[in-house]
């Protein structure tokens, strides 16, 4: 039976619940607060209803000495992800971990020495990037791959969310990390994803205009990047969707290739390429559980599809995106 | 009765024929080749079927000394737009010139000198942003000025075209003047149009790879702007389209505000904003013609859409955004 822990209760933590159904041989053996202020009360809820009895800490120390977990789960208040992030991988405890996965390229750095040493004693990490696994950005990725759109040339992403009313943590760039890696990392894991290339260049801007009483939450963000291969992305991220939308997100990636052009929209996968006049509906590859396939690499009986290399690049391309915008300039990647 | 000449065969000289019907106290008088290469063949066929009878000219400055017409319609190879549109001007000619209207930034300060002069003696310049009549862009532009979406936060325009096979001057940038300029100034248009906010920045990309023999012709470029009132534009702009897509080009805009949502797209206007629960269709406003418009504006019988400020800054934005793109730097607007 393997161990796993929640830390924190802020991120997104029905991952793991997700993930903990089709995992017969894992058990959630405790939780614990991440950063002060939390409180766990929905997250034991929801473990409850699960059929779930963890040990409940008020201390993730504690937690990590007592019960000596397998797998933590972290998605605590942003700035604190690396920060436990490390503290596990010391031990030697796999970590499925909250984007992003470090709020500024100091504690990025710390992060990825920490882990190449925690690597060659094979323990695991990953971010939860858990989009790449929902039916339409899945069935689009198995699409490209499959060479449906020859060379990628051009990529458009969007991340359009309700702002609502959104805690403190969300209000200081401190705790919160700024709005293109909160919200804008998938759009930039997506860039990355389905391109195959490397970040070379960023430029980018953001506004925390208009963003009703949120401090320095920026409520607006555009991202322009240019890629190893040639290719263009443009990653825009608000927080303007009204009240009035039929859904709380409008997550969509127009990916335009030399072979065809496919759009992710409304959770619909559209191609157009030679294989048929007009714009095909792709058929959706089946829900898969981003924390279930995480374990199951641990287990060696799979890969899941966010490496933690994958997991560390991405970050560093949403805070270098951040900088650009923050001092107004192109921010060259190495 | 007004004369009106056409002086090239290269770019929308239908906008012209369009708005004829509509004008019957204009006679399309003469025609000629504005660009060495060109042939009047098209032009002359749709005269004749449209019921015009135009003097045939080899040159243009005969013509413009024999038939001293009111009004001229340029649209030729896209490096001699203004020159021909500056010979025109001083002499007391009103011009509807395709965009862009110069080039480069040489040519372009040339003739805003030179229309600075004209334009004290009444007369009239607009370059042949005609997307702007479009009924979808058009009731589009009604709603964002009647203020469904509050103020503008975001804008992601987009230029989509199949590449198909073009012709010589398309594949020399000193003929064809980049892809930024050609294809991209409608949606570089859009941005100003729609959120009515000067350009301060740009970062822009493009490039030639897999333009299939087609020179020095740009396949793909993008372009992120910051705005003069704190609002963020991208633009995305490629020949990608595949032949097996269901029209020639996608056009698109989304506008983000602080009060709704509004998207452009397949000439549907998307709006999201508090007035219902859902997506709205609005329902579309007539097609209007952009050269009547602007004939009448000469008639001082009305105000065409497209401005000569307009004309002048939408192409000096599209030449800072190539400069942006060529030299892979930042451009401040001044």
């Amino acid at each position: 039976m393997m161990k796993v822990a929640i830390i924190g209760a802020t991120g997104h933590i029905n991952y793991v619940f997700g993930g903990l159904r089709e995992l017969p041989d894992v058990t959630l053996a405790a939780v614990s607060v991440g950063s002060a202020g939390e409180t766990m009360d929905k997250v034991i809820h929801t473990a409850q209803k699960e059929g779930h009895s963890p040990v409940v800490y008020a201390d993730y120390m504690k937690l990590l000495d007592d019960v000596e977990p397998d797998i933590i789960a972290v998605a605590c208040y942003f700035h604190d992800h690396a920060r436990i992030t490390a503290e596990a991988l010391r031990r030697g405890i796999h970590v499925f971990v909250e984007k992003p996965i470090a709020t500024n390229l100091d504690d990025l750095a710390m992060l990825r020495e920490v882990y190449a040493a925690a690597k060659d004693k094979g323990v695991h990490l990953a971010a939860m990037l858990g989009i790449r696994y929902h039916p339409a950005f899945l069935t689009a990725w198995h699409a490209v791959s499959g060479g449906a759109l020859g060379e990628v040339r051009l990529l458009q992403a969007q991340k359009s969310y309700r702002l609502g009313r959104r805690g403190e943590p969300f209000t200081k760039r401190h705790t919160y990390g700024g709005t293109i890696p909160w919200v804008g990392s998938h759009a930039i894991d997506w860039v990355h994803w389905y391109s195959g290339q490397r970040f070379e260049t960023v430029y980018a801007t953001h506004s925390t205009l208009f963003n009703e009483g949120h401090g320095e939450l920026e409520l607006t963000a555009q991202c322009q990047f240019t890629m190893s291969g040639g290719a263009a992305a443009s990653v825009s991220i608000d927080y303007l969707r009204p009240n009035e939308a039929p859904s709380h997100g409008d997550d969509r990636i127009r990916i335009a290739g030399t072979a065809g052009v496919l759009e992710v929209r409304d959770q619909q996968v559209l191609l157009i390429n030679e294989r048929q006049i007009g714009v095909q509906e792709l058929p959706l590859v089946p829900k898969r559980e981003i924390f279930a396939d995480f374990v199951r690499q641990i287990n060696g009986e799979g890969r899941c599809l966010v490496s933690a290399e994958d997991s560390f690049y991405v970050t560093e391309a949403c805070l270098r995106a951040l900088v650009s915008a923050d001092e107004k300039r192109v921010v060259h990647f190495e």
